[in-house]
């Protein structure tokens, strides 16, 4: 991590305009802004680790809506609330009339006036979660615009059907921290692949965040999975058109083996195939109980086919000086400890332990930077005077 | 909104104590004071507009217990007590152990040490929800007293059985916002009326709330409903005496057309009558699903009878000018968006949505008031001191 | 309560070293650091009453992982971590993908990025709680060794299979206040017994924390119980001989007039028998509802055995001057007002119901007492400065 100043130097040299902008995907932000978001998130881990504290909130909400179950990014998010002085409130919709057929629009207003952030996390059904995002941002805009809010509430995608992106500006944190510097990241060779897992209907949005994110910063970036396991074509494409722009790389095969190959970074995660997805939704919007059970058995028999993508240390021999890094969002399945056989064997994952917890531990730093930057003009300003101050975050 | 200065200068010139009171019915507070949280909720709106910080705890909690399904009234009490720097803390009643018997008395104590206000909602059992607040508010008094509470915590009603008066505070800064000021509603006319629902069994709070509290301002309080749907009898009497002792005048009328005619304000909405909700109330104690299923079908049958109690466009043409302010404290049943047939047309509502948005804004202003006024004996002190230090609520 | 010059030269004088360590156990603790942690506590309460504020985090959490119901320990860990100025989140393992495999070791330091505490209960399954609390506590060691926390949580027991350390530390604060200081309670005699409840399973934690505690300070420990009604042996080992190395003294009786012959104090709490729960674990463990519901049976009707043991006048009756000082953990079992037949007579609660509000009161100040010992290495230092500083908690 660098120093303070010179944190705080790379930041004003960037361009790029996060105030007063929501956070969906990274795709709509421009790398520059992506980098002000590492370097405003690595300021905010300095001036913690200076036991200095960064509260810029004497009140307000970080309010939270998760329509699928989450521990790690819901504690990310009210770390990082908490970090910068706000009140987090969780909308359990099981608890409130949203469930009644209230309007997504009243409610984004009605839990809005006091809030200066909304948190979501809607993974569930393809084509819903991030649809559902922008309709709240729409409903907030509309509200700020007919004077119903004081302060527009912004929006931080917390996972959605398409994007993962605090998931994946972590793992950026992660890359960044490994390799010394986000420029040593160019012609890095990442392996996102598919895994094995004996669940079935995990989300797309971690793969999607990692090829839709890491292309940007010149990786070359191959996308790995069994025939039929697509992801969302649109986020496939963009990935390789990003790629172009950038002087990165990106390709899709169907071999862990040769994703593996002379990799720096191998990130293998099981995931659902997108058609799987499509079918899922459909059957879970008409309750067809019947038809998911069928669905899922067919998707598992399909899914054992393919037991031998697992990232063992006869995959990681195949890496660069077979010591690539390990990536995973958490939680892995781990063959032999939480399942039977799954994405990775027990020894990877034991000796790749601890930097994944640090992995993890990057995403509140990213969540509060992003909320930082979305409702202070001048970042650096703001950080210099939390510097100056230097009032003790404990013991002051 | 007037500005600070003739706002503190309001507040000291009303008469009325606030101080260490629980806020319970409006009907138990002078006119003046209704007028002093009035005034204190604007003096907290204009500093949070000026971005000046309104914390004056540096530490305790507020405390909810919500007996009925809450998004709305809950979000604006977590944000008021989030105002004024308190932490919020819910009793769930259903993970606690306060469901197995144990005495209300006692877990009001327990749950009070740090406590400054204990904000409730129980609306659903006629005779229960007012009767049960003051059963806290006995117990901690008696807790105080006693030397077990270091500091008495102050009761909020959140909706009673009887009164809604976060609720009936928060239309009244509306109607002040829409008509310029307090004094400017006096001979005004609003027409308080029941509307169709396809639901049963709505909380009589909110139409009780407003007649009780709108006839002390001068109002002209219209109450309207079919034959049978009467609200508790006291409080109905108590509104006409309120209107007899402030110059305002309050009626009930059995015709919605009678209501709206030449009005300056409409509040159309459904209720369950008193008889039912008796009823109901028996049979819910009696746990008696099938007594209940068959109220429920009666009920619904007998509603179906008026479902001409639309507040529609062709009403509204009643109204003066034909452009009455619509009010409702959401969510509304608009009929062809949330049911077939409801409270009010959808043309209707969407011409008003964004103001029953705004009128749903003023209740974190009134619950923070309320919390204000109830601990601080010299609010004008506090709130000259807030502006004077002019701490920046964010990015200080 | 000393006034804080004497406080805090009591503390300055104590040996022992709190800092940077968990609190699981009260006999992991030496006397001097107890001593302290009741004079932290002391300190506290007089700077609240002087309404000065405590807070000495600007940012951090104090997470909770509650495995059986609570609101005592929920809203005192809530209120200490507050006074403080923490935020609280509450870990709902039924939310959280905890209860999907993921393991203690990952999911202890996913939730632990800004934790400075984590406060757990896990008393249901006998061997578990406790090892629980140490397996939580070795991993966020290891996490923070290895660089993935910035800073190590510290553990707060807030009740185990073995030890209730809060409880157990505000019974000893409730008896300083009785009877005037620490110092007075050697040679006191109290009476820790069992009594008759209508219901079965009662942890275990409560009598063996104060049989584990309160021989250390002198006092003469007499526990009661039926035969058959056993606490864990090491437990009961542990007390004895703590008594001889404290000149208190400890021994075990089978007769409730026994015990309350001569008492100073009595505290009369319901338990089942230390090979019930074994049994009872084992069976929760296998899943044997059938079998759960035969022990229970015989359970209770063993209990029933002994519905004698119960605290009331004629036992009162039998303490010393006939006026001991009753105490209870709460909620306790009335006759005639919670159950039938309980532990204690209705009119001898009612007697002592506020002094077992006023013990239950010093739980979140023994709470935060250990968060701050624990967290900061100078108390003295820190409490001088809160008092120097003397910055208003209310109305600053």
């Amino acid at each position: 991590m660098s120093n303070i100043q010179s944190l705080l130097k790379q930041i004003a040299a960037l361009n790029g305009d996060l105030y007063h902008k929501d956070f969906l995907l990274t795709w709509e932000k421009s790398v520059d802004e992506l980098k002000k978001i590492v370097a405003v998130a690595d300021a905010l881990r300095w001036l913690r680790r200076e036991n200095i504290s960064t509260r810029c909130f004497d009140s307000g909400l970080a309010v939270s809506i998760f329509r699928d179950q989450s521990t790690r990014t819901r504690f990310s998010y009210f770390s990082a609330a908490n970090l910068l002085g706000l009140g987090v409130q969780d909308l359990d919709e099981g608890r409130s009339q949203i469930a009644h057929g209230e309007t997504v629009r009243e409610t984004a207003n009605m839990i809005g006036f006091f809030t200066e952030f909304i948190g979501i996390r809607d993974d569930i059904f393809l084509g819903a979660g991030h649809a559902y995002m922008q309709e709240v941002a729409a409903a907030v805009e509309d509200g700020f615009q007919a004077g119903v809010l004081e302060q527009r509430p912004y929006l931080v995608n917390l996972q959605s059907d398409i994007d993962h992106p605090t998931q994946s500006m972590a793992d950026l944190m992660q890359l960044k921290s490994h390799f010394g510097s986000l420029e040593n990241l160019r012609g890095k060779k990442i392996a996102m692949t598919w895994a094995y897992s004996p669940s079935y209907g995990k989300p797309l949005s971690v793969p999607q965040g990692v090829i839709g994110l890491m292309p940007r910063f010149g990786m070359e970036v191959v996308l790995a999975h069994p025939e039929g396991y697509q992801l969302i074509p649109d986020v496939v494409e963009k990935a390789g058109t990003s790629a172009k722009e950038s002087g990165g790389s990106f390709q899709v095969v169907n071999s862990m083996d040769e994703a593996f190959a002379g990799a720096d970074v191998v990130y293998p995660k099981s995931w659902a195939p997108y058609h799987v997805m499509e079918k899922r939704t459909e059957l879970l919007r008409q309750n067809d109980t019947a038809g998911l059970k069928e669905l899922e058995k067919d998707c598992l028999a399909n899914n054992a086919r393919f037991k031998d993508w697992e990232c063992n240390e006869a995959k990681m021999k195949l890496t660069r000086g077979g010591d690539a890094l390990y990536m995973h969002c958490l939680p892995a399945d781990i063959s032999g400890v939480s399942c039977a056989a799954g994405e990775v064997a027990a020894s990877v994952f034991e000796r790749y332990r601890i930097p994944t917890y640090i992995q993890a531990g990057f995403k509140p730093y990213v969540i509060a930077a992003v909320m930082l930057a979305s409702r202070f003009e001048d970042p650096v300003k703001l950080l210099r005077a939390m510097k100056r101050r230097a009032f003790g975050r404990a013991g002051h």
